[in-house]
């Protein structure tokens, strides 16, 4: 495989040489529609206080294969060993319970993974199941399951209703890469080189988060565009299918958001290449999710219910929520196949499980119009 | 005074012809300053369901004439006789608990007022109190104290640091308005006309709401922007100095926004006397905010922390947030005056002392970065 380059002559021609021929499964068939990747069971979860039951993450998955969604990231094999950088005896215990926790979600994710294995939900549309994957130590306990569980029922793959993808995630500054993976931003692309051929060797599309693209903890509001869009190019040389640019801290305003995706278009790489993936920490989600729109993106990450809180202030909104993201697609004209009131009413679910308020605007008022219609 | 008529060949001339030749104060100086009409005071306040001590409302119009904003809605004399229309033995209940409020709360108001007139807050620029009035009754009650205090003090008017304006309201849909003010569309204009004459005679400006301009809670999402153009119309001609088009359910979307300003425009409307007034009980708030501006219009309506529930949605978000408005403004590159965190210092504490949750997504992420710096 070609190894990354930050100086390429001419970015698009290096991309579409090193693409890996595989099917393409994320253009979107007509620019109305706009596909919606629900990210509540693994990020929104991952990131609530409490520890939550197994049974509650598959029930929340089966709930919103339900409502129309497409695409759904529905867990995490995130190796034991991996623990973040440690710098103080603050971050040491932090560490130790993150430690913790990531066993407990891992454990989780085996047992959700089997359950779309074996009894995928119902569904009247094909579905797609994300699961993150840090490193290769986690594509192996995935892989572990997926083979059995996909050869070892009736000698053939799983149920052709549920296509599984891979998310791997680096982030757009050295910073935050360091603190949170323990290595470079180089480093970490050659971690991804063996996760991709396995991957690839697998069958499996590869979906990559670049985090903290608008915005830092550690380096602040401004965030280099061009990084955002090297480090995507040599992504997608890599083979990934499909780049996920976040706004971990919620910094991205419009003017950021628009230089952002000027940027990336001038190095080649095409909307439908691209998911967004906002958070409304300081509520500006919809606004750059118009931005992203107007600059011709159709795919958007979300969480039901504003799961998730954002880590980096405490107290804060995290993920944009998927209800006000719908409402706000539907408002504008656009398809995204999801059922609103199914999903409002899934949101509600989780939160009451969660014993936290429900984040979503439009989900509550869509829930407090269903029942002024049958109190 | 010319009595309003909904079929005018050129509504430009007539408006024009029949404006008060009063000086304007509403026209911003400068396309990329915006100015925010704070209504948490009152507009907020008024739809929280506890019962609020006069000494915090008069505590919150300090804390927020100190952040740099430039107009502040403080309160509202209601006539305790006015009560809407009673249809059935749960609204006679629920107007009867009104009329209490409404009692209280115009008593509170009238010490507001006495404070604002006799020890206006200190700040380095001019501030214009607003004053909800809903009919002649009202103003009588204002005025009372309002001459009083502004000729009994010094037999001078009141220090020029603080000018004062009145605002009425009127609906866009008939059912609206027969709900909320017992009578129709016209006769709720009738109204206004005493109400207008002795404004300019007191040297009072007046604002002019119109509910519902973009939904109604009994005739639907769809309302017809020509019956809004045609109400604000009838209301510059009676004398109104501003018209705030207000979407009291949080229904309005971009699409409808866009058209109800082009029609609005089309009407002869100028952006200079327009206020849009949006919920964001759909979340849609800011991305409305935004067509609004690119439509050219400079003046929006807000209360600090979100105050205020919506009456027509148990349990959904109310006015749009100040501190969520100001963060959209700021990042856009525009102009307000507004100090970001001594707002959402004030939003947190308005929060804490009604032991509600803090609705500003930009307020709770400013005060966790200001946390951050000085733990």
């Amino acid at each position: 495989m070609m190894r990354p380059s930050y100086k390429l002559a001419c970015l698009r021609t290096a991309r579409l040489a090193a693409r890996h021929p595989l099917p393409r499964t994320y253009a979107t068939a007509s620019s109305d529609f706009v596909r919606i990747v629900e990210v509540g069971p693994r990020d929104g979860l991952q990131n609530e206080k409490q520890s939550i039951p197994v049974q509650t993450k598959i029930e929340l998955v089966n709930k919103l294969a339900q409502t129309g969604l497409r695409t759904i990231e529905a867990g995490s094999f995130v190796s034991p060993k991996w623990v973040p950088q440690v710098s103080s005896p603050v971050h040491a215990q932090h560490n130790e319970e993150n430690r913790t926790l990531t066993m407990s979600q891992m454990a989780n994710s085996s047992q959700i993974l089997e359950h779309i294995l074996v009894s995928p939900p119902t569904t009247s549309h094909p579905i797609t199941y994300q699961w993150l994957l840090p490193n290769i130590k986690g594509l192996d306990s995935f892989a572990a399951i997926w083979e059995a569980k996909a050869t070892g029922q009736s000698g053939s793959l799983p149920p052709s209703a549920t296509t599984s993808e891979i998310s791997i995630f680096t982030a757009a500054t050295e910073s935050f890469t360091q603190k949170n993976t323990n290595c470079s931003i180089a480093e970490s692309l050659a971690r991804f080189e063996p996760i991709m051929a396995k991957a690839k060797e697998m069958g499996l599309n590869v979906r990559a988060y670049i985090s903290v693209a608008l915005g830092c903890p550690y380096e602040g509001p401004t965030v280099d565009p061009h990084k955002v869009a090297n480090l995507a190019v040599s992504l997608l040389e890599m083979g990934a299918d499909e780049i996920s640019v976040a706004d971990t801290t919620g910094m991205g305003t419009a003017p950021k958001t628009a230089e952002l995706l000027k940027t990336l278009s001038a190095a080649g790489i095409e909307n439908c290449d691209l998911a967004l993936h906002f958070h409304d920490t300081y509520g500006q989600a919809l606004v750059n999710t118009v931005v992203a729109l107007e600059h011709g993106v159709r795919t958007f990450d979300s969480a039901l219910a504003g799961l998730g809180g954002c880590p980096f202030s405490p107290g804060a909104t995290g993920n944009v929520a998927s209800e006000d993201l719908v409402h706000l697609f539907h408002s504008l004209g656009l398809k995204t196949g999801v059922n609103m009131e199914m999903l409002s009413e899934a949101g509600a679910w989780i939160s009451n499980e969660l014993q936290r308020p429900n984040e979503s605007r439009a989900g509550k008022a869509t829930l407090a119009q269903m029942k002024k219609r049958s109190p």
